[in-house]
C-alpha cells in the first residue's frame, strides 16, 4: 500500500477507492473468506503466535469497550454488582456438580505446575465460573435477608477447541458472566427472564441486531442447567449465531455446593440459582449481520468513532482549519468525531472509513466552503447529502439516529424475509438445501428427532420462540408424530 | 450479629457502635491483623478455595473500577489506545528475552494440557505481557508512519507467590500494563516519565496518597529493562509501598524480537519500547495510608458511595420520605449517595458506614426534621456538622472536595515527618530500629552496599527521587566511600 500524494480527480479517488474494497473477497463469493478479511482489514483482530487465540486490537477493542459501557449501566440498573472470582479452578471443585463436569472437562486447559514445582492438585483455567461462585455463596448466603445477590463478572475464559475462529470460537474470549442466587424457584425463573430480555432489548437497541427470544430444548441447554433460555440472531448468509444466554439452575448446583439459608420461618432452605453471558462473539455478529463489500457498516450506537471529517485539497489554505472547526463543533454536540489529516489521499482514506464501518463522513473541500456547504455520505446507503456547514452539529446526531433505526428495520426485514414454515421433513430438506435462513417446523418433543434432523440437514433447533405460538401444522416435521412445541431450526455458527 | 429493633437512645448507639468496631484488631496493636481485619469487615474480599487467590467482593471492586475509569481516561488523553492480547506466552516466545525470563520464569504458573491432550509445548498464564506485544509488535511495526504505537490492556496476571496478602501479593492480580513502542530511545524516555508523572498525579489528586518519585537501581529495576522509574508511598505503619512502575526497555526487546522499521532515509533501525502498569495493589495503599481503627477511610473521588443517609427512627411518619428526599436532592447535585433503611438498628449503620469508609453520612430523624436540618458527620475527622436539609446539595459537594484536600494534606505532613536522614551507617541502623519512615541516604552506587543494607536492615533501596537532589553527605551510608547518589530506604511491602 503506498500513501499516494493528494488527489482531487473524482475519478481517481474512486478508481483508488475500488483498489482497497478490491482486497476484500466479496461476501456472495465466499462468505466466510469474506468474514475474515473484513476482521483483518477492518484492523479488529490480528493474529497471535498462540494457536487459537487473537489479539484484539484498537478498533475491535473500543466495540467491545462500548458494548461493555451499555451492558454494564443496563445490568446495575437492575441491581447487578461487578465482582472478580479467581481465574483458576481445583479439578475437586469442578468435578462438584456431575453435569456441569461432564460439559466442561473436555474442552478445558489445564495448570500442573506452579513456579518450579508441579501442583498437589491440577487446576482448570475457568471455561465459566458457576462453580467458583457456588462456592463462594455457600458461605455468604446464611439468611433470607442476604438474598437476593446478584453478581456479575466481567472477564476472560479459556475452552480449548479444536476449530477456531475470530471472535466467533476462539480458546480464549472476553465475557460476562452474571451469577445470581435467590429464596425461591419463582425469583430465579423471574431474573433468567429478565436478563434475558435484557439482552434481547440490548441487540436490538444498540446493536440494531433483531433476534428471536426463546427456549432451548433440553438437548441444547447448559451443563447443570434446568431451563437454557437464549436469542438467535441471523446472519447475512442465513446461518444463526447464538447470541447471548440465560440459564435456570434450579436448586441442583445448590444442592451440589451446599448453598442454603435460614428462611423467615428459620427452617433452612436450598437457594436457587441463575447464571447468563454475552460475549465477544457479539462482535462477530455485528460483522456478519450489518457488514458489506466495502467491509465494516457500524451501528452508530456502537460505533467507537460515529463520524469521519475528510478533507479534499487539505494543502489549501483554510481547508484544514475548516474541517478542525466542523470536528470540534461536533463534538460540541455529543458525537464520537476524529478528523483524517493523515498524508494519504481522500480516496484512500474514504476506502479506509468504509473499510472501518464509521457510519458517516464529511467531505470539506476549497469548493464547499466557498458555497458554506460539505458533503454527508452514509455508510449504511452510500447516499450523498449536500449540507450547510452551519447546520452539520444540529442534524448529524439526528442523522446517526436515523441510521441506527434504518439499519435494525432494515435487518428486522430481512431476517423475516428469511424466517421459512416447514409442515413436513421433504419441505424441511428442501429449505435446508436451498432457503439459507430460519426454519418453522413443529418438534415431538423426542430428542431422536433433533439428533435425525442434524445429522441429515446439519440443522439444529435453535430455539422454541416465546413470541411465536402459532401452531403451523399438529405433527412433528421429522417424525410425522403428534407435536406441539414450534422449534425455530437452523444451521449455526 | 444480631439486627436488633430501632434504637434512639444515644447511650445504647455509642454502645453498639464500639461493639462492632472492637470487631478489628487495633493497628497500633498489630498493623498487619489490622489490615486483614479491615479487607475482610469493610467487605472488599473473600478468600477462595484457590489457594493465594482472592475473591474481590461488590465493595472493594467498586474502588477497582473507580481507579480504572479515571485511569483509563487520563491514558486516552495522552493518545493511549485499548487491546487485548492472549494469557497465554508459549515457552519458546518467554524464553526470546534473558534477563527477563529469568526474571519471570521461577514464577509462572503452566499449562500443560488443553482439553484432554498434552500440550506439545507448554504455555504459561501471563505474569506480565512484553513477550507477545513484541511478538505483535515485530509484525505491526514497519515504517516510521507505524510509530509511536502506543496500547494498553485491563487484564488479570499470576505469579506463583509463596507468601500472599489481600491486595498487596496474590497469585492471580488485576491490573492495566502499557506497552509503547517508539522510532527513538528519547522518544522512549519521554513516554516513561510521561507515564511515571501520570502515575503520580493520579495517586495525589484521586487517591489522596503523596508519592516520592525516581528511578530504581540497577539491582531494583524490571527484568529486562534499561531503567525503571517508580512512584513510592509510605504506609501508616511507616513501610513503603511500591505503588506504580514505568520502565524503559531501550531497543533491547526490539532486538531480542526483530522489531524492526524504515526510517525517512529508507534505513532499518530498532524500534524502542517502553512498559508501565498499576495493579489492586493501589486499594491495598489506600487501606493503609488513609484507613484507621474504625475500619477504611475512602477519599471522596475513589469512593463507590460518597455519602450515606441513615434515618433515625425511620419507623417514625415522614422520617423515610425525607431521607429520601435528601438522597435524590444529592444524587441530582453529582453525589454518589445511598440511603439505608435497611432493619438494622441507627448505630449498626453508623458502623457499617465507618468501617466501609463512606466520607459523608447524613443523621436525620424526627427531631432534625422539626428543625429543618440534620446532622453531617465526616469519615476522616468524626467532626459533626449541624446544617439545613435544603443546603444539602449545595454544599456537600464542596465538602466532600474539602476532605478530598483535608486527606491529602494531612498524609502529606506525616508521610514528611517520617523522613528521615542518615549520615552513617549507625544512624542509619538506629533509624531502621526506631523510626519507620523513608531513610534518606547517599549511596555509592554499588550493588555490594545495597545487599548489605538487605540483610543487616531488611530495608531495601526505594529510589532515587527526582526531586530531591540534595547532597546529605558526600559519602556512602553503608561503606563511607565517596557517594553522589541520594536514595530514600526502607522497609517495604
Amino acid at each position: 500500500m503506498s500513501f499516494t500524494q493528494l488527489n482531487t480527480n473524482k475519478g481517481e479517488i474512486m478508481a483508488k477507492d475500488k483498489k482497497l474494497v478490491e482486497q476484500i473477497t466479496s461476501m456472495d463469493e465466499d462468505f466466510a473468506k469474506w468474514y475474515t478479511d473484513v476482521v483483518v482489514k477492518a484492523e479488529l483482530i490480528a493474529y497471535s503466535s498462540v494457536k487459537g487465540c487473537m489479539i484484539i486490537k484498537p478498533a475491535g477493542y473500543a466495540i467491545w469497550e462500548n458494548i461493555q459501557a451499555e451492558l454494564d449501566k443496563r445490568f446495575k440498573e437492575t441491581g447487578v454488582e461487578n465482582v472478580y472470582m479467581p481465574m483458576f479452578i481445583p479439578e475437586s471443585l469442578l468435578q462438584r456438580e456431575k453435569d456441569h463436569v461432564e460439559g466442561f472437562a473436555p474442552e478445558v486447559a489445564w495448570v500442573t505446575q506452579g513456579g518450579l514445582n508441579p501442583l498437589q492438585e491440577k487446576m482448570c483455567v475457568r471455561p465459566t465460573s458457576e462453580t467458583l461462585f457456588c462456592d463462594f455463596y455457600k458461605d455468604e448466603v446464611q439468611s433470607y435477608r442476604d438474598l437476593p445477590k446478584c453478581y456479575n463478572q466481567w472477564c476472560s475464559v479459556v475452552r480449548w477447541e479444536k476449530e477456531t475462529r475470530p471472535f466467533l470460537r476462539s480458546r480464549e474470549f472476553l465475557w460476562q458472566e452474571g451469577h445470581t442466587v435467590h429464596a425461591t424457584a419463582e425469583d430465579a425463573e423471574e431474573r433468567t427472564i429478565q436478563m434475558l430480555n435484557l439482552y434481547a432489548d440490548f441487540c436490538e437497541e444498540f446493536l440494531a441486531i433483531p433476534v428471536v427470544r426463546g427456549q432451548k430444548t433440553e438437548k441444547e441447554k447448559f451443563a447443570g442447567a434446568e431451563n437454557t433460555y437464549t436469542i438467535e440472531a441471523l446472519m447475512h448468509d442465513g446461518k444463526a449465531l447464538q447470541s447471548g444466554t440465560s440459564h435456570n439452575f434450579g436448586n441442583g448446583f445448590a444442592k451440589a455446593f451446599g448453598i442454603q439459608y435460614t428462611d423467615k420461618e428459620n427452617k433452612l432452605q436450598y437457594a436457587y440459582q441463575t447464571s447468563w453471558g454475552m460475549t465477544t462473539r457479539l462482535i462477530g455478529a455485528i460483522i456478519m449481520v450489518h457488514g458489506d463489500n466495502s467491509g465494516l457498516v457500524l451501528p452508530p450506537r456502537v460505533a467507537p468513532t460515529q463520524v469521519m471529517v475528510i478533507p479534499i485539497q487539505q494543502f489549501k489554505d483554510g481547508v484544514l482549519d475548516k474541517a478542525n472547526e466542523i470536528k470540534d463543533a461536533l463534538k460540541k454536540a455529543g458525537v464520537r468525531v476524529k478528523l483524517d489529516d493523515s498524508e494519504k489521499s481522500p480516496g484512500f482514506k474514504f476506502s479506509e472509513q468504509e473499510m472501518r464501518g464509521i457510519p458517516l463522513r464529511v467531505e470539506v473541500g476549497p469548493k464547499d466552503i466557498e458555497n458554506g456547504t460539505c458533503v454527508v455520505v452514509r455508510r449504511d446507503t452510500s447516499e450523498k447529502i449536500t449540507m450547510s456547514i452551519d447546520e452539520l452539529a444540529d442534524k448529524l446526531p439526528g442523522l446517526l439516529e436515523t441510521i441506527q433505526s434504518d439499519m435494525f428495520n432494515r435487518q428486522k426485514e430481512r431476517r423475516d424475509s428469511k424466517i421459512y414454515d416447514a409442515h413436513n421433513y421433504d419441505e424441511f430438506k428442501d429449505i435446508v438445501e436451498n432457503k439459507p435462513g430460519f426454519i418453522r417446523g413443529m418438534w415431538c418433543e423426542d430428542k431422536e428427532c433433533e439428533v435425525k434432523i442434524k445429522e441429515d440437514t446439519s440443522a439444529t433447533s435453535r430455539c422454541m420462540p416465546f413470541n411465536d405460538k402459532e401452531q403451523i401444522s399438529d405433527v412433528c416435521v421429522c417424525c410425522g408424530k403428534p407435536a406441539k412445541k414450534l422449534v425455530y431450526w437452523g444451521k449455526a455458527y
